[in-house]
């Protein structure tokens, strides 16, 4: 199903028109071998999948997408559609099959393919399910693009995260989960629709496991390079603990109220995950919440186990975590938040 | 429901932490009440009124976007979901509302909304519940933004452009449909795949009635710059009628291949509005094929109906039509798509 | 010399071209009086004013342009240098004169002419040419775009904010200096390439006269969250006063060091008031590091002077201050700044 | 000279606060070395060459841009100035040295550098100074980038893609000279102009050699997909060669009007070039008229000959050539045009 195999010809029998319009120039050669493009491929097109590969697509950031289902009528429907809007893009190269070899030699692999909860089904029985799942999909896709970087959007990503590493064998700078990057916009745009301000100058972080046990960094918020507990502080103005929980519950709910209301996310995870693929691709170096290995920081030590911590990305991956001081308190929660994850897996027998 | 509602406060009670953190300074006056900013507002967000939010969004193309959708739930789901991109997007004010004042000043609106077909239902019956829906929908439009521009989407879109024209007692000028714009956009990039080339060097139009009784116009086809008709016959190429219709057979056939795989389109919908849009409010003056009150050209002197044709369009809206040079057999199949759209709009009773 | 003239006819005689190629629709009415496009002026087409305005142009934040200068030769051939450009960007309406009317309703004049130092002059006898110049340029300009935002650029930007607030008879939120916007953002790339972060992960701000006696701001600097002095504590780096004034020192040399260098600064300048022009148009309400009136603000209560504060700028100019807290010894630096600005000024007799 | 060496150490001593603030992960391991960035060499610091270099930054076409020149303070200075944008841009690497080891592994390498003419010295004098400039640069590109693609700017433009050609030994779709791909652009802008529609829409080609004895494409002008001297003829409206030739007298002046006007040209070769730059090394697959190897075209079989002919570019650098029809007058002036280039070829002895 590569390409579009709809396209008519425009002349009779085996005419090759493109051969006639263009006639190559003398002493060429070809280009060399190492000359080669960014590809991306996105596994899974549901609503996710598809405002992810939509975002990557607008804001140019591949040469080749490659996109992977299971299921052929709505992947090849998904692919047309994006095709037919070649006039208004640059031109980008977009396949689908589904057969994994259409993804070989991506720099990127973006997973958000997911099995959905059953009536009366366990959380645990649903993640055997994706577990299994994975393990039809990370390994052909660590087979054909054995250098390229996995980014884990499906649910529960920290642990599927996880998982993904030990299928793919892939050293850990090059397994990363989208984790609480789209919280902590969340988070900054609560904030800066609440002062008035552009959610590009709110600084904040949300860490820990994407979920209900993530931490909010209170002493990481700053606006315009104000940090905002000192200055609440510096101005005498009190504010209680229970206010700022009250915050970080909404940017929990947030997820849970945009599904109940519109039936699924979309958008706003195709625009954060859009992001990371331009740090990672293009050698950004910015520092984002992702989920990666976190043995070591912070006293977690029971296990491999990865959650969320403020992560500098590059084309290498994962570059290097920040050396953020935690309170007490903070880091008790970011173990916890370790504990839960770390107990999930121990029961996956992988 | 303007903005969000469910930004927590960040300091306790009455607090205005933003009168706080920022201070005034001396001698100020308010800005002009003639400053304005550019405003979309897109009325359904379904897949395509939704698709075409997003790519508006990303493209920075305006200052504030409203929505409207008789549906609260989705309507706030999908206006969340887009809010929480805020720090990956040039600031954008984003609102939504089932009460059409949200949609004051618009400079631009956009309606995607439409009756879906009932089993059983006659193409007449669901066009008469559209005119019901569009007469609830253009006349608070044209009360709250009497000097927008309406750009209709909805399907079947000459007769609904004709009825928003109707509806609005707007000027010609600034009621558009978006007409044959994306199927013009499919033909470009079918023969762009076919010779390899980008769709962007590709000049191709399609017009008349968006739908069955298109027209594609050969004799404009061509390709950085070479005409392609006249280099096949330059080259001596022969080239049979049947081939070129087979092309245009498969741009008309290419929407409903999309639905039958996916269920609806969307992506290539969503760009090509945007593009509209582009065009229109940053008074680009570039060349649509898109539907206008085609009523002197071509001998379509019947009565008021609404078709495609090469369009320049700008601030003003409709800037005028390309005198282009169709064939005789061309006229004659545009007058019969005036006439097809004509006869459906006399059971209207408008 | 509005647009170019150099335009041949594409016919013969009389013939108008245009009107045979479009075909006006009809019951057509013309838009709008209150339909309006964003218009930017650049006063002064030297290096920095070039570079401003075709970073503007590149950016795409307007759909007119027009260019002031005194020298019409040079004038013309950067306005034709710009336009033979059109095939590469989105069309904007570029027009140049020596005439101040074709500044008229602008949303934005930004000011970069400036009197250059003659040998042996003193400062004052500069300045007061400049405040000569000024009282040439800023009087048109107030007077054909009533409701515009100054910007200005010419050094000493702030003593010449100072003038040209006081020339236009503006409310204070619409006269703004450059400042330091750009001091700080070569504060924050000698930061990021010091520890190979993205700059646009640094928050870090030089404050109060733009030149040698500016205030760098320590307490502000943060990389990607992480406040830094903070962080040097926890981890118990010690770092030394003067290392941290040698950085600071750095930046304050960098500009003369590129202009001992190249003979002038262009592109970086061309970057920031662009960046400043966003937010300003766009109304992003972003908060920059830029020369406002300054009387209130710590302490600084001798007279009306202008200088670096960092500002939240929107589509009204100045939106407010930052109530950033300052140590006792910044408090102190930024009055002397205030007080060394205010002496010049007081020479001015204005 | 690479990067920065001015950044101050923000710690005392040997400190490497970077590996403070960055932790590593676990079970890493380095990036694959086919990893690669994108990387563009600019040789000549020079107003054309600064105006390309800034225009590839603000578009964020490359991951390094590597800027070469014989003076070193200029070049050091224009590096400077570049890197103090860093907070307004995508992070992109910025080098600079006299030493052509910096180009090491260019994706492309672009020559701006030229030797001025002397009072009283003859063109072949010139040429032959250029000649010898460019044996010693184009031998170390090419030894330190053996992969790259040329793209040589410097005039005469097509003579000197035919020695860049023989110096670097590159086959012959890595090797172009950007030609009257801008003298392209001032066609269509004229037209543009004169017409009042958006240059976008204006297809028209410049081809041969670039500068006086370049030849007009007539048959080729179309405008949102009318050709325009059919549609003339269409409408009886009768149009004189000499009012055609005038408008290609107007192009071909207008460069010499902008020299003569600001003594330079700059931001129309810096978009052209930029322009070019995009559809290389992003595979845009788009037509451009540029300066290419044109021995067997249109009867050009006198030798080696470099001039503009319309030419698809990719990755790969020259994929083919339009294989556009030409009337016989314009055939006899494309070969003449080689001829001219073929006389002064023949007197370097190369």
């Amino acid at each position: 199903m590569q390409k579009s195999s709809s396209a008519s010809s425009l002349g009779p029998g085996g005419l090759d028109l493109s051969q006639a319009f263009f006639k190559p120039i003398q002493d060429t050669a070809p280009p060399s071998p190492t000359k080669r493009h960014t590809k991306i491929s996105v596994i899974g097109v549901g609503n996710v999948g598809m405002a992810i590969a939509q975002t990557i697509l607008t804001q140019d950031l591949a040469d080749e997408l490659a996109l992977i289902d299971a299921k052929p009528d709505k992947l090849r429907g998904e692919m047309l559609d994006l095709q037919h809007a070649a006039a208004f893009l640059p031109r980008t190269k977009i396949v689908a099959s589904v057969d994994y070899s259409v993804t070989a030699g991506s720099d990127l692999c973006i997973v958000t393919a997911g099995a959905r909860q059953n009536p009366g089904e366990s959380r645990l029985n649903l993640l055997q399910r994706n577990v299994a799942l994975f393990s039809k999909i990370i390994p052909p896709l660590a087979k054909y693009s054995p250098d390229s970087i996995l980014l884990i959007v499906s649910n529960p990503v920290d642990v599927l995260t996880y998982v993904s590493w030990k299928l793919s064998g892939f050293p850990s700078n090059r397994v990363i989960g989208s984790g609480t990057n789209l919280d902590s916009s969340r988070f900054r745009f609560l904030i800066a629709d609440h002062l008035d301000v552009n959610a590009q100058d709110v600084q904040a972080y949300i860490v820990g496991e994407h979920g209900d046990s993530s931490v909010a960094l209170w002493s990481s918020i700053s606006i315009g390079g104000v940090p905002v507990l000192s200055f609440l502080k510096s101005q005498q103005i009190a504010y209680e603990k229970e206010t700022l929980e009250n915050i970080h519950k909404a940017v929990t709910e947030s997820a849970y109220e945009v599904i109940s209301l519109k039936g699924y996310t979309s958008w706003a995870i195709g625009y954060s995950v859009s992001n990371l693929a331009r740090s990672l691709l293009r050698d950004q170096r910015k520092i984002h919440p992702v989920s990666v290995l976190a043995k070591g920081f912070y006293g977690i030590d029971g296990g491999d186990v990865f959650l969320s911590l403020p992560t500098q990305l590059g084309r290498g991956g994962v570059l290097g975590v920040t050396n953020i001081h935690l309170t007490d308190e903070e880091v008790q929660r970011l173990r916890e938040s370790a504990n839960t994850i770390f107990e999930v897996q121990s029961q996956l027998g992988l």
